[in-house]
């Protein structure tokens, strides 16, 4: 079976474990994760038996030459409102819509037209990666663990932050990566010390800081990695710092395992780092789900809960800002495994 | 006075004209537009006084170290709660949200907090574009332009349309552009007769039509072109299309100016394609607001009615696509003034 009509099917599944008899999706990336076209301003109905995707009229030859699965409507001009009155026509009357992924407007017109509020369907569901996507997430992940020999040997004195930037985006394109997951961090010095620094002209001086925050995207997967370390001779303050984070991060990737509560990986990299006495100056999550999203479910905090499953792809990344001298950020993503987990950023 | 302090004195005088107290932000667009900072997860309040951005903890030293007409707060773990605290500590009666732009989750919050629903503040505000903006606009439709004139000789025979796709990305970003502006439609044959083609590898022939449809961010502004032309010798009905798209789109252009309603100029340009028999054959608006997004208020098309003004930047871009043969379009973003218009894609 083609691996997007098996999502819809996973998703029915879900419809029916849930008492829902139809979900309504208005972005384009759950579309695209359904249908594997990522068209903007289409609307996707999947019920327990028939799947729908409202579109605007020039994109349906293309998709109906290309998916079988799901059913084309011509529905201008607006989409939403197709939808809605399918779901009428089709008397669903516990079809829902998520309420993290719409808009307030498109929200409230459903909520009027009697559809539900249902969270954490589809997010749940791209959580798990599989087949495809798995080997979309390697991919990704080696390009931008490989960057970082390739680019390392051109970061000298008197180079810029956005110099960087581009030899990173231009190494990974090169092999095969679309293009940057994120706005990339390049941190010199200082800027390191900044958990979200955006890239500048500052130029490297002779024994400072290097942080490189990135990834790339691979068929629509994406990759993030941090690797830090010192341009020069490192004092003891940074060697000191950079041993506990490693540690920290190295002790956090060995916590990560199938049935793992989220919170209990946090807990292992912050208590490491507050037992070290630098509890105040690691003020970020531990990490968070990669995937069509560079920022997706689940979290790793100190805040929300959920339970790591086989096949999630996380990052485990704690770090020590010092303000105005340097911060040590390391990073790696990872593949939730049964036994523990696979390095993908290796 | 500093342009982005400019901006929240001129939102403080549209809440001042709309009877509001407040204004409530959560996207990253809007805070990166109000302040220059773009940071994601914060939230922005703009009183008829003041302004404040709830944020996490770890952006806190870094925004107060840039900026100083905006209170930074930590806010964690949710900054919209927060937010909603201060509205009411403030005690303001009339605070709105603008319900396009919040999710469903977060704008539910808000009302059941007393905020009200209040749309097409900051998009009307973002529209017209003033100082920097005009030169980041410029500079990125110049870049775009020009990339046109060199990638042009390297479309050869047997190149694939994701080839063409990198190279206009290297040359537009060794002109200092950030990368482009949106997923770039390389369209080779019967590929540049669907209007929303994602590249692929198909190669090159000879005697096929090719279609460029591309742009590039530029100091977070963005530009939008489109180029068509044949590779080989061009059929008859090629040249008979080409004529009626480019007589359209020069139309179109021509009836821009401050003043003129979005749907006058739409019907310029799609009379003058069904006057040539070939109304069907465009299927879609015939342009779009261009800034920080790539599609922004307003829209040129049949649906919707604006005014354009003086400083706005469209796009004109009418089609005509014949199904599995080929297709044209032609595409200008242009910077509405007073007299007309200035073509900034030249």
């Amino acid at each position: 079976m083609n691996i997007h009509a098996k999502r819809i099917k996973d998703l029915q599944y879900m419809l029916k474990q849930h008492g829902l008899d139809g979900l309504l999706m208005g972005r384009t990336l759950e579309t695209g994760f359904f249908t594997g076209f990522h068209l903007d301003d289409c609307i996707m109905l999947v019920t327990r038996s028939g799947a729908w995707v409202f579109m605007p009229k020039m994109f349906v030859d293309q998709f109906r030459s290309k998916i079988d699965f799901a059913t084309a409507v011509a529905a201008e001009p607006n989409a939403a409102a197709w939808a809605a009155d399918k779901v009428k026509e089709l008397k669903l009357k516990r079809a829902a819509f998520e309420p993290d992924s719409e808009t307030y407007s498109r929200g409230t017109a459903w909520l009027k037209a009697g559809i539900l509020e249902k969270g954490g369907l589809t997010g749940a569901l791209r959580a798990v990666k599989e087949g495809e996507e798995v080997k979309a997430m390697r991919k990704a992940c080696r390009i931008a663990a490989k960057a970082f020999g390739l680019v390392k040997p051109h970061i000298k004195t008197g180079c810029t932050e956005m110099s960087v930037y581009r030899r990173l985006e231009d190494v990974m394109q090169s092999m095969g990566a679309k293009g940057p997951s994120f706005n990339m961090i390049v941190g010199f010095g200082p800027d390191s010390a900044m958990p979200h620094h955006v890239t500048t002209e500052r130029r490297l001086r002779n024994n400072q800081a290097v942080l490189l925050d990135y990834g790339c995207v691979y068929e629509h997967y994406c990759s993030d990695i941090t690797r830090t370390y010192f341009h020069g001779k490192a004092p003891e303050e940074f060697k000191r710092i950079y041993a506990v984070v490693a540690a920290s991060q190295k002790a956090g990737v060995a916590a990560v395992k199938d049935g793992v509560r989220t919170r209990a990986v946090d807990s292992v990299c912050r208590d490491l780092i507050a037992d070290a006495g630098y509890g105040q100056y690691f003020m970020h999550g531990t990490g968070h789900g990669v995937g069509l999203e560079i920022h997706e479910f689940p979290r790793l905090n100190t805040v929300v809960e959920a339970t790591l499953r086989a096949g999630m792809a996380v990052t485990v990344e704690p770090g020590i800002y010092l303000h105005g001298k340097f911060g040590v950020r390391i990073e790696d993503t990872v593949l939730v495994t049964r036994a523990g987990c696979e390095i993908l950023t290796r």
